[in-house]
């Protein structure tokens, strides 16, 4: 599944969920994942702080993938990154490009 | 992978990209993209014309999940919704909650 910052539009990170963790997200309004490295479910912030509260839930068309989504509250990359998207520098960027007569 | 669009930051699918799916989409610009069921190769609107110009690629903070942002043409989900998460009406919906004193 994916999640996406309410205000800002910025797609925050993707992770895992499965029923029980969808069953939980939806019951506390707080993002619940399930890691797979881990085997275990975990609510986004626990530990960090850096929680996420729900604001909306969808489903994709097949029904086999969640948008999120939320309010962030700090960075919600564990590096400290705004966003997971934000570490690294863009791998490829239209405006970074040389221009050149099209 | 996820795939946003440029101009209004919607989210409008997510789908699979290898290696090999990856360095296609950035020697076209063109989104393609892994198909699991079929186990081929997919340019994104070859068939239904509804294409994605590649403006930008991220990848996240472990580099195994990428974000393209994408000028869409036409509606993204092979549904004929805009996006892939506007099939279906919201699971839950924070502003469709009855107001109550809080």
């Amino acid at each position: 599944m994916v999640v996406q910052e309410a205000s800002s539009g910025q797609v925050l990170m993707l992770a895992w969920m499965d029923a029980e963790a969808l069953r939980r997200t939806l019951a506390t309004r707080r993002a619940t994942y399930w890691s797979r490295s881990r085997q275990t479910y975990w609510v986004k912030g626990e530990t960090s702080g850096h929680g996420q509260t729900v604001r909306q839930v969808r489903l994709d068309c097949d029904g086999d993938t969640v948008l999120l989504t939320v309010d962030q509250t700090g960075p919600a990359c564990h590096s400290g990154a705004e966003t997971c998207f934000d570490l690294h520098p863009p791998l490829w960027d239209e405006a970074a490009e040389p221009a050149v007569a099209r």
